[in-house]
């Protein structure tokens, strides 16, 4: 399986996600804000993914003392402003800094960041184990993604890619069918990289042609990932994931998503709350460098936000949850 | 206002939309088969400009009589399956021919080729003006548009984008949004170089955008065009427009569909019998011809259907018919 990024002797390697599917370019980060960098230039993008980039951003200050461990930390934050991952981890290694019991400052930072990286991983297992379990055994199901919850993003199997590899390891899936994700084209770069990768059937699509699927009856359910939970249940995730709520809803269509707890956020209230980061106009005149439409004004909203009664459950390492339960199933 | 084909002397001059916006490159056609092979490659595109140029490539065959007219009529009328414009026009050039009253084949083939050009632009006249009626007067409106329904696609001011030129002339029109229409951009390079040659205030999103913008509230109407409208209202059009009349009934935002009688198909009794192109798999992987994903299978049906009871009017240069005239209100 595939790896975000890699950590030896001082050096955090960060695969260079922009570069997918054509080129594998590792960068080699020894300082935090080269870290910091990478992740809002989205070389390391996704939720979880980002939140263990930032532990090892600390882990790589921490050698040069507290002060410049406390300087990182506000350089990390600032990289992006919604996955809630991203604070959730530097809090944790700064919590676990003043609770160490010995005085090697660079060993508890990169002992904090390896078990969240760990925890991760777990946590992939054991949501791809219970989100499989939603899907009744004795039929294959076409599933719909949309930008990349899989290993890229998470350091380990993935959120909603892990519950599409845990189905397909139980023979239970038909195919993947991956948004591609406009503007940056994660579903298109790198989940089709992934799934070419394991062997697992899937199907590009553009995003426009999802709600036409569904109407086809070609969909049984959508599944993606989140970069931010509110109290109430509404999700923040990547541009096009509230249409995708709405259309399945409108086609009773199961509408789930995979976040481990690190992606709860209990200072929001309510998606209203979330910041949505908006990036360069730039990006939708592009289409990686390349200039597709005149110099006009462009909107570039770079997540959405599903309401929460039209989420059918929220896969979580420890339990579902089930704020529209009434979601897809034509009764909301 | 931009044209997209123009004749003289037996050459009919193709403005080539796929180098669109970065250059403007003409193909000069001298027979039938060079502009079939203009519709099939896209060089020319929008229901009533096939329509247009598929009369005007018989044109460039009656000169070589009967028996070339009959075979040209049968290699245009292969070009694309989709919109109806195209079998229409080629039909009326043929009824044309039989009822012409001299025997100058040539010429009766010009004339009527002339003749349906120019409806054309009548017909998008007279729809701009009953398609701003539907906008009351003294307030401002955001207008949501999909693919190229402007003067690119039909040879006049356009059917969609004609309803917005008018509100723009009428001091009614905020801003127009235009989704950017994977696979083949129609709205980013197309669009957004007619809005921006006209000085009209507009915003390109990428297609995954519109549902989160109705969302925010940010979206008056949706107007579109269409490439064949059955018995029972039903309307084909660009991949994406289903998905964007769930998404405005779902929001309560009326959804129109401005269309010549043109477009309108007597032999189809719903969209279910709408024959729906499938074009290659290369377009979705690539983006303007620059690989993006990795070589996985993917889906590109080039159109999708409006069922008659999400389109709150479908706006026709005679009429207003509202199939769905609780679509965009709640009521649905």
């Amino acid at each position: 399986m595939i790896k975000p990024f890699s950590y030896k002797d001082g050096i955090f390697s960060i695969l260079d996600q922009r570069q997918l599917p054509h080129e594998e370019v590792w960068i080699a980060c020894t300082t935090a804000e080269r870290v910091a960098d990478a992740i809002k230039t989205l070389a390391v993008r996704g939720a979880p993914a980002i939140g263990i980039a930032a532990a090892y951003g600390l882990a790589l200050a921490a050698p040069l003392g507290r002060g410049a461990l406390e300087e990182a930390a506000g350089i990390l934050l600032r990289s992006r402003p919604t996955a809630v991952n991203l604070e959730w981890a530097l809090r944790r290694v700064l919590a676990a800094v003043n609770s160490y019991p010995g005085d090697d400052l660079s060993r508890a930072v990169l002992l904090e960041a390896q078990e969240i990286w760990e925890e991760e991983i777990r946590a992939n297992e054991a949501m791809a184990t219970l989100g499989a379990g939603l899907f009744p055994d004795g039929r294959r199901y076409a599933v719909l993604t949309h930008c990349n919850a899989g290993s890229l993003a998470t350091g380990g199997m993935g959120t909603a890619i892990g519950v599409i590899r845990r189905l397909h390891e139980q023979g239970k899936l038909e195919r993947v069918y991956m948004d591609e994700t406009r503007p940056l084209l994660q579903g298109a770069r790198i989940t089709a990289y992934e799934m070419k990768s394991d062997g697992i059937p899937a199907t590009l699509i553009t995003d426009n042609m999802a709600g036409w699927l569904m109407k086809l009856g070609r969909i049984d359910a959508v599944i993606v990932g989140a970069d931010r939970i509110a109290k109430n249940l509404d999700a923040a995730n990547k541009i096009g994931t509230y249409s995708l709520a709405v259309l399945a809803d409108a086609h009773h269509i199961p509408f789930y998503i995979a976040a481990p707890k690190s992606t709860f956020d209990p200072y929001t209230a309510t998606g209203e709350d979330i910041v949505i980061e908006e990036r360069d106009e730039h990006e939708v005149r592009c289409f990686k460098g390349v200039p597709c439409a005149p110099d006009v004004p462009a909107f570039n909203p770079a997540f959405d936000v599903a309401p929460h009664e039209l989420i059918t459950a929220i896969i979580t390492q420890e339990k579902i949850f089930t704020p529209g339960s009434s979601a897809g199933t034509g009764m909301s």
